[in-house]
């Protein structure tokens, strides 16, 4: 049985569940706090960190390389364009998210509030909890430019760069930390993802001390 | 002509002029100071960072969507192995040294030292200088149990893996930082890789302020 050692609210992580289940591929969700620093999750992964996958005997860790893997792998449905410009295009907004997103809006809110306790890393800090709610703003209004001349991010299909940005808002919006008002467009494309069979899983994702709030699971939110 | 904005000690600039030149894809390289934010180049690159590749009248960003775009666009010579658990392995170390070598060894040494001079930003924050010097140790270590059991980091062939990895540790050795002395078979395969044609340019390099040691660009060093 394939295994997904996982955190529910890490971005990264809910790629990789994303595109397993877009795919229709079964895995095994297991929990692992990674900070705990078990010696056999370090044996797994010297990186010390999640996801990782454990799949047809072995173990992998990276989520982009494990997204390339499975996209290699499993082509069928496809999560990425068949030319090269279109495939260069996902690669780029997949870094914006899990690199420039990740360091300006998911560590300043997700990790000062959520990480932090759960950690036992004490209290938020309240410079970086300002400083990723307003590079929130800036991030949702780029994402308009793009849905504006877009049906999806990076062009005509759904692709990676979907399930990465994606990734990043639903757990924002688990913290309410995403205004769906801000933009429309944005707003009907999270909609689009949000109603597909394979966010079924992190739409039920609970979180010990942080209660879901009522619309995040909502598909008419 | 192609155009390469970039920053000569960025290690992630060094992997994509080592990719262009590896493929003798020509290019003028055009010194950029992301961090003063000028309006041109934030128009050419919305991210604000380096590298940005003009090239057949398009602009691009982000290092590793940049060198996959290289690869599938000028496949020969080839970085990536055709085999899809080989290329899995060349991208999981590219987020490897891309990500975590970067975040504790790069930024605490080169960040500390080099970037808050140039940037006027005050002076080396002695506690990561330190973190960064104990990390490279472990990364050193890393490295030569890959290159105990193969020729190069990710198999037989060398890859965009040993590219990311010689651009961490060439910006690192200007500086100084890396003792060649910790592991025989890593100091082999820098001095391999360092004695390609598309390492000249690298080694031709001079930072203002911080004089080029002489072992830096010497091939027996």
């Amino acid at each position: 049985m394939n295994r997904l050692f996982h955190v529910p609210l890490s971005p990264f992580c809910r790629k990789v569940r994303l595109v397993l289940a877009e795919k229709r591929i079964e895995v095994e969700l297991v929990e692992e706090r990674y900070w705990e620093q078990d010696p056999d999750f370090l044996r797994r992964n010297p990186a010390a960190k999640v996801p990782v996958l454990k799949m047809d005997g072995k173990m992998m860790a990276e989520s982009s390389a494990i997204c390339e893997y499975l996209e290699e792998m499993y082509p069928d449905p496809s999560l990425m364009p068949k030319d090269i410009d279109g495939r260069y295009e996902v690669r780029r907004l997949v870094s914006w998210f899990d690199d420039k997103f990740h360091h300006e809006v998911t560590s300043k809110l997700l990790y000062e509030r959520v990480n932090k306790k759960v950690m036992g890393k004490g209290y938020p800090d309240s410079t970086n909890v300002k400083s990723g709610a307003k590079a929130i703003k800036y991030h949702l209004d780029y994402m308009a430019w793009l849905l504006d001349h877009r049906r999806w991010l990076a062009g005509d299909t759904m692709t990676l760069a979907d399930f990465a940005a994606a990734s990043h808002l639903s757990s924002l919006d688990y913290i309410r930390d995403v205004d769906w008002n801000r933009s429309e467009v944005v707003k009907d494309w999270y909609a689009k993802i949000k109603s597909r069979p394979a966010f079924r899983s992190i739409l039920a994702d609970q979180i010990p001390g942080f209660p879901q709030p009522p619309h995040y699971s909502d598909l008419d939110f």
